[in-house]
């Protein structure tokens, strides 16, 4: 993205909504899918960012996503519901899911939040972050169509199923934490694959389900560990899964409609979420919390680094300095995504 | 342990209670003790098994565990609590949270209790199992004394804070995971010195922070992921602390007292955990949700395997399948552990 042009937050997320709108989004609908893409294009996770309004574009007129999606939201407990996403655009169910988490554990300490029949939610580090800027420690899990083998298996399996944690701190932007379960996305196999470059070892697997370095060839990935250790990222994937999908009602990943599938317009995709909220008012309390989140940070900053000039860092502190980057010089927009949104 | 004699779990436990309560400890607090060890030796797990009765007795013996803990569980809002484990044997502490997040979990649907001025709790595994056996997905951390290096690190941060979880199948045993985030736990580099073998690639450090495969060399491990992606496995153990001792109020990793100084009675560790229930009727609903794990795990039991004749399997299954083994052959213990407990 180095040579792409640049457009400020806000011209972007217009055209973004624009765009969305005219494949037959409602607004509001639209605007907090708006709102997710860019929190990843501003922190610079441009494979989550605006980079994917082609496919949810595509979803959308090709009937992938429901255009007047009916979301209906169940509270089955004190602390807990249900939210049927009716297979709209995922964000605007995701965002109203954590909305629904954070009321029920400001009540009862803690509240979690299961979505299904939804759809592509993009970057859960959004839903996480929504809740720690009001002060509450949250977990944000999704599931995902089959893309990662088990350990020691040669198809795939789950979903690149993503972990995401947001937690306020003293005075300070919160810690935050979004990560597949897989070594590497599959978007970085795309890369590599733009690059001409060879994939890093114990990464990505060939339709025959071995092991290869090469790119082009690569059709799934492995999980977090690699060959030694992969049997702990499928464990964490199995994990997301059962809290995101079995508990949901969703469809579990091996079964779950491809996302090329959904994208084509065949059929929808029955993606499953779970939101949960702590409130840390009802353990150690707010401020003890937020001031014990910052001297942990501080203490993690400060541990000796390996290599002299490569200081060790916490989940979302290199994302938050490319945030203060991109708030100054413009988020870089691929060209294809210019072209898609009228700005070139 | 192929040579080790075996014996009875009914007749290890006896053992192992005559000599904690012989060591000073309640007999109520020593048989939860013992419930948990018998979990983790009966699955295999030897590690955090019956081995670890020499421990216990030592933090007894020398002070490192309170022998007379008045343990306080607060209600802190309609599904919270805050479990004061007052320094003693962990294990009772551990069970008692997990009962209580239990239980507010069948009001509210999800429950959460930490636990602040703990101790080594042993298996996570046992806690996680206890809700699970009562029809409960479950969610077990706990955080633990510095032992792995940050991704780019060259000292000891985080402990191997592990990540235990259960959740009931139908007619089968419950899933159950239990891992380290580090690659291996420190028991295995033990394990490679007494063997005098050398240890696989990127999982051990040296005094000097550099990666080492001498096990004699090591002194502290590597975040799951490794070099590459060891980034995840610390960002996991983050969330593990985040959520166990800074959210709990007990003493964060990088500034926990030693596993040796509390053995040897120099100072109490103020561990924490947290415990998680969530109550599957409140969801998918108790028999969907059962059934659904059934078939999540004939889907991955039955899919291909990249060796013919090692398939895939699930956390937990090769655990459960060494559990009837032992039931039928009994239980291996070590030299050192049989005269500890006077059995050889």
């Amino acid at each position: 993205m180095d040579k792409a042009n640049r457009y400020p937050a806000a011209r972007l997320a217009e055209a973004c909504q624009t765009r969305l709108v005219g494949a037959g989004a409602l607004p509001d609908d639209a605007a907090q899918t708006v709102r997710a893409m860019m929190h990843a294009s501003q922190l610079g996770t441009d494979s989550h960012g605006v980079r994917l309004i082609g496919y949810y574009v595509d979803m959308l007129e090709n009937g992938g996503v429901n255009k007047r999606p009916r979301r209906q939201f169940s509270p089955t407990a004190p602390a807990t519901g249900r939210l049927d996403a009716d297979f709209g655009l995922a964000h605007g169910a995701s965002y109203e899911a954590m909305d629904h988490a954070v009321s029920l554990a400001r009540e009862c300490g803690i509240g979690a939040v299961t979505v299904h029949h939804s759809t592509h939610y993009g970057a859960g580090g959004a839903y996480a972050l929504a809740a720690a800027e009001q002060g509450f420690v949250s977990l944000v899990l999704s599931n995902s169509d089959p893309a990662v083998a088990l350990s020691g298996g040669r198809a795939p399996f789950h979903g690149t199923n993503p972990i995401a944690m947001g937690a306020p701190v003293r005075d300070r932007r919160p810690w935050l934490l979004d990560m597949a379960t897989s070594s590497i996305p599959f978007n970085r196999v795309k890369l590599y694959r733009s690059l001409g470059l060879p994939l890093p070892p114990e990464v990505a697997l060939n339709e025959e389900g071995h092991l290869t370095l090469d790119a082009t060839q690569a059709r799934f990935l492995q999980p977090l560990g690699g060959m030694a250790y992969g049997h702990k990222g499928a464990a964490l994937a199995g994990m997301v899964t059962i809290l995101s999908a079995v508990l949901s009602g969703a469809d579990p990943d091996p079964i779950m409609t491809s996302t090329a599938a959904a994208q084509e317009g065949h059929k929808p995709q029955n993606v499953g979420h779970i939101m949960v909220a702590f409130d840390p008012t009802r353990f150690i309390g707010q401020e003890s919390f937020e001031a014990g989140m910052r001297d942990y940070l501080d203490m993690l900053r400060a541990s000796p680094a390996a290599e002299p000039g490569v200081p060790v860092c916490a989940p979302g502190d290199k994302e938050w300095e490319e945030a203060d980057l991109r708030a100054e010089l413009g988020i870089p927009v691929d060209p294809d995504t210019e072209r898609l949104l009228g700005l070139a």
